[in-house]
C-alpha cells in the first residue's frame, strides 16, 4: 500500500464526540432550521440518547431528514404543542405537526408530572410524526422511577394476517421498569419478525430468507428476499403479532385522534404532507406501590434468577431487554459517539458554521 | 346398526343449557363449596363468558378443578379480598387466595368505579389464581366504554431465548376497544407461538412440527414433537415473545407485589399450595376522549377498512381480533351453550342436586 491509500481511509474515519458535544451540535443544527432552543435541546435529548443506545438510524442520522421536511413545510419548526387535561389522570396533546422528538418529550414531561400527582397518567399524542426510538423516552421516565408503555403507530408495511395489502405500520411497543439498583428493564419491539434492511441484505447476498419473515405482493410467505421485498414483512406470531400492530394502532393512532392504518401518510413517499402520527405514553409511578426502596431488591433478584438460566450455547448467556443497549450506553457515554464522517459533516452543515 | 348401538351415543349426547340456566348451575356449584353466593355469581359470571366466547377450556370446566383445590385447602372459599387505593389513579388488590375469577371480578369492578372518577384507573393484583380468560374482562369493561390493557402471569412454561430452563408462563396479554355501535375489537393473547395441546395433537399423530414451535429439553428448536414436549414451548418472534412474556411477569407479577418466575408454583403439581398469580388491570374511559359518541365511527372505518383487505386466499377474508369469539357469544346468546354430558354431570352432582 502507498501513502496515498493509507491516507484515503483516514480523511473519511468517523468523528468521536463525547454525548455533551453531541447534543451541543444537534442542538445547533435543530436550532439553524428555525427551532426556539429550548425545543431544540427537548428534540436533541431524545436523539442523542438514540445514539448512546445504538440505536443510530433513530438518532442524530435524523436530522437532515427532518431540515429538509421543515424546509418544504412538511414539519413546522415553530409548533404550538398544546396540552389538555380531559379528565384527572388523562392528557390529550396536539403536536400541531412539529418535530416528533420534540412532541414526545414534552408529552412525556406532562405525563411525568401528571403522574407523580395521581400516580398514574396517560398522554394521548395526535399531530406528531416520527418520534425516535421509545427507549430513549422510557429511559428517562425510568430514571425518575416510573415504569412505562409507550407505543407509537407508523407508515404502512405490514399486510393484516390473510391479506394482500399494507394496512398496518411496524407499530413499536415499550415496556419499561426502573431499576433503581441498576439499568431499568426496557423492551422496545416493533412487530414484524425482521427489519425489512434485513430482508434487502440477503437480496443483496443472493441468499434465501425463512419462510417467516415476509411474503410475496399475493400475501403468500416467501423464501426469496427479492420477492420478499415487492411484498410484506410478517408479524411476529403470525396473527399475534397483527392483532398487537392493530391494537397499538387503536390506542396510539385512533384513541388519540390521530391518523391510523392507511390514513397514514408515507413520510418518504409524500415529505411534504403532514402525517398525524399518534403516540400513547402510559405512565406508572413505582413509589406508589410499596413501601420506600421496594423495588430495586425485587428488580435484582429478577434479573439474577434470568441471568442464571443454564445457556443452549454456553457462549451467549441469557440476557434481559435493554440490556445490550445499556452496555453500548455506559460504553458510549464514557468513551464518546463515533459519526460516520459525512453525517458529522452534514450537521456542521447545518448547523452554519464549525465547532 | 342396532339399537344398542344407536342409543349409546345417545346417552352421552351433550347437555344444551342457556346462558341464564350455565350460569345458574354454575352459582349453584361454587355455592355449593363453600362460596357466598355474591362471590359464586362474580366468578361465574367470568366462567360463563368463557363458554360463550367458546374459550371452553377456560369456562365452567374449571369448576371441579377449583373445588378439588378449595377442598384440600389449595384455595380459600372465603377470601378477603382487600381493595387499598395506593395513590388517585392506583389499586392495590390481595385477592388473599381466592378463585381467581372472583378476585378478577372483583378488581376489573373496583377498576371501572375508579376509572370513571378518573378517567384512567389501574388495579395491581397479587394472592390471586388462574382467572380465567382475559377477553371476559375486556368483554364487561368494552360494554361500559372502557378501553383495556389486561395482563396476568401463570406457572412456568416458557424458557428464557438461548435458556434450557422453563422461567416464564406463557403469560395472556389482553387489549380491547369499545365498539359502541357494535362488537369490541379484544385481542387476548399468549405468548407462545402455539398452545402445548397442538404439540401433543402432533405426537399424537405421529406428525413432525415446524421448528418455530418448539424446543428439546437442550433449548435446541425441534421437529420432533415428543422432544419438544420434554422441552420449551417457543414464544412468537423469539426474544420479541420472550421480552413481552417478561414484561408481563413485571408488570402483573413483581410490580403487584405477586410471586414471579419460577417463583410461581404450579396448581398441577402442587395443588395445595398458594399460587400468588398476579394481575394488572388498566382502564380507559373513553368517553373522556373526545366529545359524545365520537368512538363508534371511527372504530366502524377502522375495522371496514381492514375487512376490504383484498385476501391472499379468497375463502379466508381479513379478521380483526375477537371477531371470531364474538361470532360464537353471539351463536351461544341465542342458541345455547352446549356442556359435555360428563361435564354437565359433574357440575351437577357438586351442585349438590339435579336441576
Amino acid at each position: 500500500m502507498d501513502v496515498a491509500q493509507n491516507q484515503a481511509p483516514a480523511a473519511v474515519a468517523p468523528v468521536r464526540l463525547s454525548r455533551d458535544e453531541l447534543a451541543a451540535l444537534a442542538v445547533r443544527a435543530l436550532a439553524a432550521q428555525g427551532m426556539p432552543e429550548p425545543d431544540a435541546i427537548d428534540a436533541a435529548e431524545i436523539l442523542v440518547l438514540a445514539d448512546l443506545f445504538g440505536v443510530s438510524t433513530h438518532g442524530v442520522d435524523r436530522i437532515p431528514v427532518y431540515s429538509e421536511r421543515l424546509r418544504i413545510g412538511g414539519i413546522k419548526a415553530l409548533p404550538s404543542v398544546a396540552v389538555e387535561r380531559s379528565a384527572p389522570s388523562l392528557l390529550r396533546v396536539d403536536g400541531d405537526n412539529g418535530i416528533g422528538p420534540l412532541i414526545g418529550r414534552r408529552a412525556l414531561r406532562a405525563t411525568m408530572e401528571l403522574a407523580r400527582e395521581t400516580g398514574l397518567a396517560a398522554a394521548f399524542v395526535r399531530g406528531s410524526n416520527h418520534f425516535g426510538p421509545i427507549i430513549s423516552y422510557a429511559h428517562i421516565a425510568a430514571a425518575a422511577g416510573f415504569a412505562t408503555i409507550i407505543a407509537t403507530n407508523a407508515t404502512t408495511t405490514i399486510a393484516p394476517s390473510g391479506g394482500k395489502e399494507a394496512k398496518l405500520g411496524n407499530n413499536p411497543l415499550g415496556l419499561g421498569v426502573p431499576n433503581p439498583g441498576g439499568d431499568p428493564v426496557i423492551l422496545d419491539m416493533a412487530m414484524s419478525v425482521v427489519a425489512r434492511a434485513k430482508v434487502r441484505l440477503a437480496a443483496d447476498k443472493g441468499e434465501a430468507i425463512p419462510p417467516s419473515w415476509a411474503t410475496d405482493r399475493d400475501g403468500r410467505p416467501t423464501t426469496d428476499p427479492t420477492a420478499a421485498l415487492h411484498g410484506f414483512l410478517q408479524p411476529i406470531g403470525g396473527y399475534k403479532g397483527y392483532g398487537l400492530a392493530l391494537m397499538v394502532d387503536l390506542f396510539a393512532g385512533l384513541m388519540s385522534g390521530a391518523a391510523y392504518l392507511n390514513h397514514v401518510s408515507s413520510w418518504a413517499d409524500a415529505p411534504e404532507a403532514p402525517q398525524n402520527l399518534g403516540h400513547i405514553f402510559i405512565l406508572f409511578d413505582t413509589n406508589r406501590l410499596g413501601r420506600p426502596d421496594w423495588l430495586g431488591p425485587l428488580v435484582e433478584d429478577f434479573t439474577a434468577i434470568l441471568h442464571a438460566t443454564p445457556p443452549a450455547d454456553p457462549a451467549r448467556p441469557v440476557l434481559v431487554p435493554g440490556e445490550t443497549e445499556y452496555r453500548a450506553f455506559h460504553q458510549r457515554s464514557r468513551d464518546g459517539i463515533e459519526l460516520p464522517a459525512a453525517l458529522h459533516a452534514k450537521l456542521t452543515a447545518l448547523a452554519g458554521k464549525r465547532n
